[in-house]
């Protein structure tokens, strides 16, 4: 059967649009595995009434489970505990374990930043403060979770800070209260195909072609575009439907095979950095400006296999650091896919690698002609063995849209060169 | 007087988390600065009760104004515009003109694509039919924009394609029927003091001293702690109470001058882009792997003060690139002081810098000892006069947050270097 929640998403920094919310789509997408059906995210600010309202509108419109995230500091605008005690009908009492746990938690870190000693008291006992029989979730910072049945619908309280949520999960969702509801959806999973390359609307004519001859009804089926060459196709299913996914999944890898990458979700990142184990790279930048060297040095472990990058702005730098000829820029032009490839070459020979990369592009606003317009990017990877692989897309939107963009099409080139064959583009 | 409004994102990709709004921040953000007070935003997906339970809150909740994003589009499940029609008790008629239009704007767009005639009709027609009375926004894509007047409060309707919604914006505030309820908010500002190093605690104290000399009542004040260490104050204020707002950011310069870094609410990157104009950067970076390179080559022009970055994550790349001698790292680690100062120096040198910045740290979740546990980043800057700046803090968080943190203490040394000083830690 279905599952309903709702998630309240406080702070009014959120509400202005002046912090982009990471909790209330990190707690969506664990609540649509767990088989729960996501009804609303809410988002509100510091004002007391306007998070009632919103915890008064979860409950008409009859989820069975709510969480909220933030408000729950030291400090007196943060009320979310006391809000969801009063919609619960509970007191507010002082647990007396708690407040010593806080207090041991902060008397280090307080120590080290010389907090005033009173101010710091305050705020322990405020945040030891909680609705008479709720269940205390254990803080990860300071502030306590909490589990309170609220005639009807179960309310989870967490905290605001993205980590600490996070690391409160899975104490949150085994609680009995909220082990219960959730005990009673289906079981429900979802596996992600990722394309590169392919447009959206080639797409959604094989999806059409494809129904012709296999029911997918009982499939959710989402496609999502991203970074402008990536299409996503996420599929949300009941367990006992699995094989049906893998027959679309089959029906597509059969119609567009060398366009997908995953079949498992896994970004474009990760599968680079598995397939780099035992390998080594080196980069050479110019436009991505280290992006690229961020975005590899990324995972844990990297490294391993991740010799170094240099990010050469300048001609010299291009000439000094890499080896680039002078007279190959003067004959080319910086942004040509001829300093692309001794950039690439540069930097596998002076770092050391077995793949080298180069990008060197015009990432705008300003600095585009006619024949190099802002947009223009050179990419080339090569590997010691001489293989080469080499393209100079005109990639569209705003500067920071160009230099993330050139460094996914590299991310993708890498993987190609890695696994051997051609690259869609 | 106050002017309350509401926002409604539609859209199950967002609502699932998996796709990051970008609308409701945007246009909360503008609606600040037009006086208004967003009271919620609420996320919906594409269930039609879903919606038309949202609008229904936000009634209930009050508000003067309603703002709907997303859609709009030309298939079955973009529902909104008939949807809010009911909601405003409106029948939904074809605006002929309006039809004709879409038709001219799809027209070429659809050859080129090869879509199917018949498809491209019906959808042209479905995004065509609008609530009577309703008045029509012109499309900045296929999709017009609705103002419908609900008995109550007006709902804008506004398109999901950030680009779209925000080229349609001035059109839609501009509206009588809107233009006439933000005639009777009052004028609103906001500005931001941050400082750097400062703990939260702290402030709220500072802050409870100020109110005791002036009455901090009319401003909204609202405190944020970002990236560990920078700490932000926005204060929103009536424009009458500007000199008010200022005596509370001339009363907090005075306790706390050395940690304020801006009273303008510029970013550190924008600051230290700033201070670089007419002097020149070079990179040697470890942990953080091309992340402060990434960001110093951010803004637009950074290639007039940019000369380049070494990511020397192996010691050969240390030794080689940045002329760390090997003996440094065998007498005090590759993590120390001295290996980010010798960092610093060669980067500045070898990039023909005036300034030179090393970092060199354990982002984990591996390679801590007890001596460098994860987290353990130490920083230098230098310049050609001599001038040196060097922390070693330990960091917490995950390999993200150390490696994020890492980047913003550098930014923030480097402002220091670059205006003189030291700096709070």
């Amino acid at each position: 059967m279905s599952v309903r929640a709702g998630i309240v998403v406080t702070g009014t920094e959120v509400l202005t649009g002046r912090v982009t919310d990471r909790n209330g789509p990190w707690v969506s997408e664990r609540l649509g595995q767990l088989g729960c059906e996501v009804a609303h995210i809410v988002c509100v600010g510091d004002r007391p009434d306007d998070l009632a309202d919103a915890l008064g509108f979860m409950r008409s419109s009859a989820v069975d489970l709510i969480f909220t995230t933030g408000g729950l500091g030291p400090t007196a605008d943060d009320l979310t505990a006391e809000i969801v005690g009063r919609f619960a009908g509970r007191e507010m009492i002082l647990d007396e374990a708690m407040e010593r746990r806080i207090a041991e938690i902060v008397a280090g870190f307080a120590r080290r930043m010389k907090f005033d000693p009173e101010a710091l008291r305050d705020g322990t006992r405020k945040q030891a403060m909680v609705p008479e029989g709720a269940i205390a979730l254990d803080p990860a910072g300071t502030a306590p979770g909490l589990v309170v049945e609220a005639g009807g619908p179960v309310v989870v309280v967490l905290p605001g800070p993205p980590r600490e949520l996070q690391a409160m999960w899975a104490q949150a969702v085994g609680a009995p209260p909220v082990a219960a509801v959730l005990g009673r959806a289906d079981d429900y999973e979802v596996e992600t195909m990722k394309m590169f390359g392919i447009p959206e609307s080639t797409l959604a004519k094989t999806l059409r072609e494809i129904e012709r001859d296999i029911d997918l009804g009982p499939l959710e089926i989402t496609t999502c575009l991203r970074r402008g060459a990536e299409l996503e196709i996420d599929v949300r299913n009941r367990v006992s439907d699995r094989t049906l996914r893998d027959s679309l999944f089959a029906a597509l890898r059969e119609r567009h095979e060398r366009f997908v990458y995953t079949e498992r979700g896994e970004s474009i990142d990760e599968i680079v950095a598995r397939l780099l184990a035992g390998s080594s790279i080196g980069l050479g930048e110019s436009c991505t400006g280290g992006l690229l060297a961020a975005r590899l040095t990324d995972p844990p472990g990297a490294s391993d296999y991740f010799r170094g990058g240099i990010v050469a702005y300048s001609n010299a730098a291009k000439e000094e650091l890499l080896g680039v000829p002078a007279e190959l820029i003067a004959a080319h032009g910086a942004v040509s896919p001829e300093v692309a490839a001794a950039m690439a070459r540069g930097a596998m020979e002076r770092l050391g690698a077995e793949v080298g990369v180069g990008i060197t592009g015009i990432a705008g606003p300003g600095g585009g002609t006619e024949e190099k317009p802002v947009g223009y990017v050179c990419i080339c990877v090569v590997d010691a063995a001489g293989n080469v692989l080499a393209r100079d897309p005109k990639l569209p939107g705003t500067r920071d849209d160009v230099r993330d963009r050139s460094a996914s099409v590299a991310m993708h080139m890498i993987r190609r060169l890695l696994i051997g064959g051609d690259l869609p583009l």
